[in-house]
C-alpha cells in the first residue's frame, strides 16, 4: 500500500492521562480544553491522539510552551517536549488545529520581521533550512497561506516549537512575539507541515 | 527564490567543541571521526555541520544511540538527542551520511521482520505513520531503495533514532537490531528523509 492521508478533516479525538505509561485518571476529548486544571490533573503526564492534529500548551488558556501532537502514542513528556533544558515543563491545556491535505500547504519565510527582506516560498518539509539555501539561523516574519506548520529553533525539529497556522492571525506571523508567548528568540532552523 | 537543496553530495563538514555555545577547543572534520577520546574530548557539547549530512554516535567506533545531524547549528546536546530519559548521553564518534535527492528518496516498511506481512511504500516525510494509514505503532522491518532515511519511536521524530541508509547493509534492515545497537524496540512512529 502506498501511505497516504487518512483522516477526513474535523475528527479530532484525544486521551490524557494523569500518569506516565498510560496509567491512573484519564479523559477523552474532541474539542479544545483550556484547562486540565479543572479536571484535576496537574498536568497531563502521558496521552495518545487518536484523530486529527492537536496543539498542547505549557499553561492552562493556551498559553506557554506550545508542543505538536499528532496522530501516535506519547507515554511520558519527552515525547512531546522539544526543550530539555527544562524536562518539568508541564502540559495543562489543548486545542485541535485544521491542517490542509499534505500537498497543497504554502508557507512563506521573511528574513526580517514586518515581512520584509529575503523571502522563501515552502511548500515541503525543511529538517534544515540552512541546507537547502536559506542563509540564517534565524527567520524574521512567516505568512501561512495555507495548512499548520510547526517550525523548530534546531536542525531536525528539536527545541522550542511554534505553531503557524493559516486560520490564525490570518496567517501572518509578523514578529517572533506573535509566534508564541514563550518565544524569546527568532532562531528557527527547521519547519514543517502538521499532518492530520 | 524556492528553497531547493544546494549541497552537492561528496562534501562534508562539522565543527565540534568540547563545551557548551561553541567554546573551548574545537576541530574540523569532512571525513568520519572514529573516537573524539582521541582529541582529549570526554564528549562533544556543541557542533555546527556547515555541510552534509552526517550521523553522530554515543559511543566510540560509531555504536550506541545515533543522532542525525545536519546543516546548522547545534549549541547543546539537546539539540541532536531525542532521548531525554539519560540527559547527560555522550556524542563521541560521527561520520557522513551519502543521502539521495529529496524527490529521489524511496523506503519499504513491512509489519513484521524479515520483510514479512504488511508493507508500505515511502517516498515523503512521516511525522506520524499512523496518521497516514499504518495500523500500529511499530514496524518489523526496512528495506532502503534510496537515500538516507531517520525513524524515530515517536511521532514528530522524537524518542531514540535510527539510521537508515541505502548504502549499508545493502539498504535490508531486516530485524530492530540491525537498525542500531541501541535499538531495544521495534516502536516506531515516525519516518523521515534526511536532508543533505
Amino acid at each position: 500500500m502506498t501511505l497516504q492521508c487518512t483522516t477526513s478533516a474535523g475528527h479530532w479525538k484525544i486521551v490524557v492521562w494523569d500518569e506516565e505509561g498510560f496509567q491512573g485518571q484519564w479523559h477523552e476529548f474532541s474539542t479544545e480544553c483550556p484547562s486540565m486544571l479543572e479536571f484535576g490533573f496537574e498536568t497531563v503526564r502521558s496521552l495518545k491522539v487518536l484523530s486529527g492534529a492537536w496543539v498542547g500548551f505549557e499553561h492552562a488558556g493556551f498559553q506557554g510552551q506550545q508542543y505538536v501532537l499528532e496522530q501516535g502514542e506519547y507515554p511520558r513528556w519527552d515525547a512531546w517536549s522539544g526543550n530539555m533544558a527544562c524536562p518539568a515543563v508541564r502540559l495543562t491545556s489543548f486545542r485541535p488545529m485544521a491542517c490542509a491535505n499534505h500537498r497543497d500547504s504554502r508557507l512563506t519565510i521573511f528574513e526580517q520581521e514586518n515581512f520584509l527582506g529575503t523571502k522563501g516560498e515552502l511548500s515541503d518539509d525543511y529538517p534544515s533550512l540552512q541546507a537547502m539555501g536559506w542563509d540564517s539561523n534565524e527567520v524574521g516574519s512567516f505568512r501561512v497561506q495555507s495548512g499548520a506548520w510547526v517550525c523548530s529553533q534546531f536542525p531536525g525539529y528539536r527545541g522550542f516549537q511554534y505553531m503557524l497556522e493559516s486560520d490564525h492571525h490570518s496567517g501572518d506571523y509578523k514578529h517572533f512575539r506573535e509566534w508564541g508567548s514563550h518565544a524569546q528568540t527568532v532562531q528557527v532552523q527547521s519547519v514543517r507541515r502538521i499532518q492530520q
